[in-house]
C-alpha cells in the first residue's frame, strides 16, 4: 500500500511527492493553512488525492478550531474553504472535497448540533472519502479492465496512480486491475516535464508493484506509436466537463490526438468527483499557469538563457472527441458524452466499501 | 555572427554547446580524434554543422600527418574517415563531409598530386564548404521567407540555427530572412528534451538577434496550437529520404501530426547534403540510440527511480506526407517528393558564393 495520505492523530501526513523517486519522506500538516501549502507546493498532487486533501483539510480545520459558538465556527469554516479553495483552480475535486465537508457541516449546524459533535461527524466524513476513494480506483479497475489487451503496452502520461489518489490509482489503478486479472501489460510512462511525475512518480510506483515500466521523454511517445509498440493510451483527469471534454496534465491533448492518428484508443479514468456537470464544455474549464521557473531551471540549474519568455500551463483539455471512452466507478461512458454522462448522473450513486 | 565551429591555424575551434546558455566556452581540436570527440559528445551538433565539421576533421587529419608516401597517407585517409563515420550514424551530412574530402583526396591522389599540394587543397576544400553551409542558409532564407507569416508565430523544434550549421540557421535562417524581409514572426520553441536544444541553443542564439522567443515544453505545442497561437512550424533535418521522409531531432514527428491535425504548415529546411537519395524511405535511416543517463539524469541528479528502462531514441523519421514543403538552397520542394527530388537533383548545382 503506498502512503500517499493519511489521517492520523496528529494531522494528516503526506508522502512528499516533491522528493520521490530517491527520497521517501512525509510532511505532516497539523492545521488546515499547512494542508493548504502541501497542495500548492505539489507535495500532494492528482486531482482524486487533491480532493481528499481538500476534506481533510477542512476537517482539521474544523476539528481543531477553538470557536465555541456555531456562528463562530461557521466564519472560520467559510475562510477554511476559502483558503483551501484558492491553492490550485483546474482539479474539480478540489471544489468537491471542500463542499462534502462544507455541506455536511451546513446540515448539522441548521440542526444545532453540538460543536463536538460535528467535530466528530466531519473527521468520520473526511476519513470514510479516503475510503471510498479507493473502493472508487478499484471500481474503476473492475469496469476498465477489459478494454486493456490482454498482452501488450500501455502508454500513461503523468501520475494517475495511487500517488493521484488515496491509493491503487485511476488510470494505474485500470491497469493493475488488468494485470490482477491475468492480462500481460507492459507500461510505457511519458517523463511528463516539466514536473517529472511519470519519470518520478508513475515510475517508481508502477516498479513497487513489478510491473515492467519504461519511461520515455515525452516527445518520444509518437514514434513508439508508428513502431506499433503502444496499443493503448490511458490517464487520469483533473476535470472532465459535462461534454465529456477532459482537463488533464499538459501533454494530455497532444497523446490523445497521436492516438488518434495511429488508430490507438485512448482512455480516461476517473472518479465520479472529477465530472463537473456544471461545467459544458472543456473551454471554460480555468487553467492554471504555474511558475516559470519549473521549465527554466533543472535541480537549481538554470538551463534557459536569462530572461527568456516562458509558457507554463499545467494543464491542457482534450476534447471528448478524441477520447474512446471514460472509465468512472459508476461505469464506462461512452460517445456522445453529453448523453452517457447525463444518463449515468441519474443513476443511484453505488455503495462504496472500503476494501 | 554566431561562432559555431571555425578554422584556425591552430585547429578547428568549437562553441561549446553542452555549456550554453550561460556559458560560453570553446574547445580547440587539434587533430582529428578530438574532432571526433567533439561530434559524437555534441559540443557541436546539427546536420549541417556536423557535415561541415566532419569535413574539417579529415582536413586536420590530412594536414597534420606525418606520413611521407601517398599510400600510407591514403592508409590514414582511410582510418580518419572511419573514425569520424562512426561518431553518430543518422545525419547524412557526416558522411557527406567526409565523402567531399575523401573523393578530392583520391582524385587528387591519382594524379600523383605532391602531399603538400594535396594538404593544402584539402584544407581549401574544407573551409570553403563553411562558406558555402552560410551561402546556403541565406539561399534558404531566400526561398523561404515567403513562405512564413507576414505576422504571427512560428513554432520550431530543437535547434536548426546558426548553432546547427556555420552561420544562419536552416530552419532559423528561414525565420530570419523572413524578419529581414519585414515579417513581424515570433518564435515559440519547443525545449526538446533530453537535450534542451531549444530551451538552451535556439533561446539563445534567437535572443542574441533579439527576436522575440518563449520557450515552452515539448508537450505544450498541442494546447498552444488549438489555441490559435501558431500560425507554422519549421524545423531542419538530419536526413531526408528520396521520398521526402524526414529524419530529424525527436519529437518531430509529434510536431507534424499536430500541426496536420491543426491544420497548420509544416516546413523542413535543409541543405542538399541532407538529402540523401540512396535511401528509398524513411524507415531505412538508421535512428541512434543515445545513453538513458540523458533521460534519467538532470544536472547530475537522478530523476528517475533505480533500474527503470528508458527510451532514448536520438530522432525520428516524419512521412512525407505531413510535410507541406521541403526548402533547399536550391529551391522548395514540394510533394510529391520522389519526383520534385529527382527533378531538382538533376538540375546542376546552384553557385554558392560567401556572403
Amino acid at each position: 500500500m503506498i502512503p500517499t495520505l493519511e489521517w492520523l492523530p496528529t494531522g494528516v501526513n503526506f508522502l512528499d511527492q516533491t522528493k520521490l523517486p530517491l527520497e521517501e519522506t512525509y510532511v505532516l500538516a497539523t492545521d488546515y493553512k499547512q494542508v493548504a501549502t502541501v497542495i500548492r507546493d505539489m507535495i500532494v498532487r492528482g486531482a482524486p488525492a487533491i480532493g481528499v486533501s481538500a476534506a481533510m483539510g477542512m476537517a482539521i480545520g474544523i476539528d481543531r478550531s477553538t470557536a465555541t459558538t456555531l456562528p463562530a465556527l461557521t466564519e472560520e469554516v467559510a475562510l477554511i474553504a476559502k483558503t483551501l479553495a484558492e491553492t490550485r483552480p483546474t482539479a474539480v475535486n478540489l471544489f468537491w472535497g471542500i463542499d462534502e465537508i462544507r455541506n455536511l457541516y451546513f446540515a448539522l449546524a441548521a440542526k444545532d448540533t453540538p460543536i463536538s459533535e460535528i467535530k466528530s461527524a466531519i473527521v468520520a466524513k473526511a476519513r470514510r472519502m479516503y475510503d471510498e476513494d479507493i473502493a472508487a480506483c478499484k471500481q474503476m479497475g473492475a469496469h476498465g479492465a477489459s478494454l486493456l489487451p490482454k498482452e501488450g503496452t500501455v502508454l500513461t502520461h503523468c501520475n494517475a496512480g495511487a500517488l493521484a489518489t488515496c491509493g491503487y490509482g485511476s488510470a494505474l489503478g485500470v491497469i493493475r486491475a488488468a494485470i490482477e486479472r491475468g492480462h500481460k501489460i507492459d507500461v510505457f510512462a511519458d517523463e511528463t516535464r516539466p514536473f517529472l511525475q511519470g519519470a518520478r512518480l508513475t515510475a517508481w510506483e508502477l516498479m513497487k508493484d513489478n510491473i515492467p515500466t519504461t519511461v520515455l521523454c515525452d516527445n518520444m511517445a509518437a514514434s513508439l506509436m508508428r513502431q506499433g509498440r503502444i496499443q493503448a493510451v490511458i490517464v487520469g483527469a483533473d476535470r472532465i466537463a459535462a461534454n465529456g471534454d477532459v482537463a488533464n496534465k499538459i501533454g494530455t491533448y497532444g497523446v490523445a490526438i497521436l492516438a488518434k492518428e495511429h488508430n490507438i484508443p485512448f482512455y480516461v479514468a476517473a472518479p465520479w468527483s472529477t465530472l463537473d456537470l456544471q461545467t459544458a464544455t472543456g473551454d471554460l474549464i480555468p487553467i492554471e499557469q504555474r511558475d516559470a521557473r519549473e521549465v527554466t531551471h533543472s535541480n537549481g540549474k538554470q538551463m534557459t538563457p536569462h530572461g527568456v519568455a516562458i509558457e507554463n500551463p499545467a494543464f491542457d483539455v482534450t476534447p471528448a472527441k478524441y477520447v474512446t471512452a471514460i472509465i468512472t466507478e459508476r461505469g464506462v461512458l461512452t460517445s456522445p458524452y453529453n448523453d452517457s454522462i447525463r444518463a449515468m448522473s441519474k443513476q443511484p450513486e453505488p455503495e462504496l466499501t472500503a476494501v
